[in-house]
């Protein structure tokens, strides 16, 4: 059959392999019954041409499609659509599912942070983008030797079930960790979460209603943003200047009585921002006085490489408004999925009644291991190895970037995290330039995925833990090549086909 | 100082140890200030006189704040109020959590399920409450030796993020595992979720909002009820007969459009019903007249002791409308978090955004052990190792009430799963029994636990999965004594202070 009437003004985007869009718009056609059961595709090499794309790519479209059933590939045949549901023909009538579920606000924003977890694992490139720990560091090693240590001494009954704060030797360790950040916490002040993201979800969850106020220091994490926008709430931005802007918060504070303050005071996802010691000693003040609550994510101030960044809000807090939440995504790995939060125990008793629905409690092998490898010392040895790896690897990036790029980009050399957060002198777009960087074979993430409203076009970020110095050095040569592409007006043709990363 | 005003009325229950209950008391009142900073509290001895308890159990009190930092202990001086936030006196504000939080409905109900996941941790009591497997059978060595054995062969970034979907690989295995079900499903109608926890919360958050209507089959699994509740939504009981109620089923179809049916075909918890195999395909018919959603859980089916179980609603469903549950905490260990829903694509991808805010994805440890655990053969052996161990249980138990109880209690004796559901034939409640049994050493849950609405009194549930039979044995000896105790009216005089279990 002639399928080229559905790929009238389809092209096909860099973002992701060119096989999986086009297994994509042909699932789609087949779940909306525009291709029926039974209906013989294009051919392989028919495919390939009407979206000018190899045939491999071709055939790896109609295998993807095979793999999930839509299709049957008949040898010497065809290609034919497939009755998924054998038994469908029994029933007369299919479950309307679009109409049953909720309503649902920006998908396709809400998908961008799973692509971009995914997305270095799918495509051949310098990955500037996810921020993420080097996968090669992993300690998996230690992880399995501490699981066939420690075994003999496991009380079975530690992988059943535990309360939902989490398990209590691993509160421990993490309560005395946290003294030499200058935060000292009682027990019933901690938890274990899957991940901060489940803390900000949760924090979300009982302190938000649709239509209240939550004030976010922007440029952020975007997946601050969404939680909060996902309950409702209304955003209000701190801009991002050389000083802490007092005068707008404190004008904030007034006007809408905001619930909540979230903020990364130090090496902010994702411009590496600092908030100084005086200017957190200032927020506690008013926040105490408003008694605002503050969400403070920390999960970067592990990773400095000059001065020892100043004391966590809420070391500082001193009428128990602060939130603190961490994770060990970024000094560990992400798999892990164990976060935590310290805050005051009528806070946590709550949190705590609303995790008992979302998952009972977290994960009992991760916790059960990483006590232990905070206890035989492994995670110290573990930072301070990462800190020297990652030094080394923000100075490759900062170097070639003041080589090749000074002129044509502004950006900040960072003391920590992970992070350069780049602006583009000249009147281009920073999607522009990702889809000529992606041409290129490098990956960043353009900098208004980073706002709750309108983008800064022009800003980017780019990630330098993923890669060694040689990696990072050639990934900021294509960059170069890029911007130099656009500076040429090559990509002028394309205008107006761009489709959005997001 | 002179507490005892506190404890007037104040009596302790034996629901939770006592010291704890003490602890917990002056806790409180530290909390909302009557004990001031700095106070003195009674001596250990007079505590224990206070509270007609142990001298003991008065000290573990006092030490219990004393890790909470509510309270020092002064060595030859005595018990203090302790200043928590040293901190706080630098602020004249204090934040006022109660106020700022969401309003909360039930935390007593809400709290019920964390009570049970930890009560048998914390007595020494023979526990025939919580529906867990035998921690004694984990198979923790073998998870110890896979980790070690395929190591080499782990790509590290497995254990970075992964799509939210899950691990493929498992959800591979799964969906192959399924097929000795009767359930043929493709990758994209599979999920990988934190246990089936997170499945009854998410498709409850996509599916309804308050004042939808939900059918229960009842008795059924508490977590669901409260899940549901806690959603806002008017609950529809299907009431327990001996045949499946379909005139009252299809009178709420037509009355009230409910937006979802939840059931346990399979072993229900808690009174080990089957649903039969007409039944379940009249169900499917007429579900798919109405295009009724039905969410059908299936933790137990594997745990069967006489012939197979009929084949799930899913592998009947042909108008994909059956959202499929299930979760290894109970064919292994509840530590592992994860559990699997497979339901259509269109369900499957609006779950997957929900799952990302709530904890972009399950663990990656528990997911690969697992998966290599399923593919080495060990989980169709492990099912039947434990199917031949807690049939033997359910034997001794049913031949213990047999024995010694089957005057006194109706019951009647599954075919698979881990409950033996019991009524009193007397006028006695199933919670005045409890309380009773208790205080001999033994423990179970009381019916109304199992309902949404007012309890059926005098209904309880037995599990016989965690103990071995000699120890059920002589649980079942504890329970008879505690009915015996109930018959010659010894409780009488405690009544009135009952406290409700829950």
């Amino acid at each position: 059959m002639d399928i080229s009437k559905f790929i009238v003004n389809t092209r096909l985007s860099n973002t992701s392999p060119y096989y999986l869009q086009i297994a994509s718009l042909i699932k789609a056609k087949i779940i909306d019954g525009s291709l029926a059961v039974g209906e013989k595709l294009p051919a392989e090499r028919e495919l390939a041409i009407l979206f000018e794309v190899s045939r491999t790519t071709a055939i790896n479209a109609y295998r993807d499609l095979e793999k999930d059933g839509y299709v049957s590939i008949k040898k010497g045949s065809g290609t034919y659509v497939r009755d998924r549901y054998s038994l469908v023909s029994n029933s007369t009538y299919e479950m309307p599912w679009p109409q049953l579920l909720r309503p649902y606000s920006e998908p396709s924003m809400a998908s961008l942070m799973s692509e971009l977890m995914v997305s270095n694992m799918l495509e051949d490139k310098i990955s500037l983008d996810a921020g993420m720990p080097d996968p090669n560091y992993y300690p998996i090693d230690i992880f399995s030797n501490l699981h066939r240590d420690y075994l003999r001494r496991l009380d079975p009954r530690d992988f059943g079930h535990i309360p939902i704060h989490g398990y209590e030797p691993l509160r421990h360790t993490i309560s005395e960790m946290l003294v030499s950040k200058g935060i000292k916490c009682h027990l019933d002040e901690t938890i274990i979460l899957s991940g901060s993201q489940q803390g900000l979800y949760l924090t979300g969850k009982v302190l938000i209603d649709p239509g209240d106020y939550v004030i976010l220091q922007t440029p952020t994490y975007l997946g601050a943003i969404q939680s909060f926008q996902a309950l409702g709430a209304r955003v209000l931005n701190l801009p991002q200047r050389e000083d802490f802007p007092f005068e707008i918060l404190e004008d904030y504070l007034a006007r809408y009585r905001p619930k909540l303050l979230y903020c990364i005071p130090t090496f902010r996802n994702p411009n590496g921002d600092v908030m100084r010691i005086e200017e957190r000693k200032k927020l506690i003040q008013l926040a105490a006085r408003y008694r605002l609550a503050i969400l403070e994510d920390d999960p970067y101030s592990s990773f400095y490489y000059e001065d020892i960044p100043p004391l966590s809000l809420k070391a500082m807090d001193n009428y128990g408004g602060v939130i603190y939440l961490s994770t060990f995504s970024k000094i560990l790995m992400p798999g892990l999925r164990v976060g935590y939060m310290v805050a005051h125990p009528s806070l946590i008793q709550r949190i705590v009644l609303e995790k008992q629905y979302v998952d009972l409690h977290s994960n009992n092998i991760s916790q059960w291991l990483l006590d232990l490898f905070i206890k035989e010392g492994y995670l110290e040895e573990h930072l301070i190895k990462m800190c020297g790896i990652y030094k080394r690897r923000r100075n490759a990036m900062a170097e070639a970037l003041n080589l090749s790029l000074a002129s044509k980009l502004s950006f900040h050399i960072p003391v920590g995290g992970f992070y350069i957060w780049c602006s583009i002198n000249e009147n281009i777009s920073s999607k522009k330039l990702l889809q000529e960087a992606l041409k290129m074979g490098v990956s960043f993430i353009p900098g208004d995925a980073f706002y709750a409203a309108a983008g800064e076009d022009k800003e980017f970020r780019l990630c330098f833990s993923q890669h060694d110095e040689k990696v990072i050095v050639e990934g900021i040569s294509r960059l170069e090549k890029a911007m130099g592409k656009l500076k040429k007006g090559q990509v002028s043709a394309s205008k107006g086909h761009i489709k959005p990363i997001i």
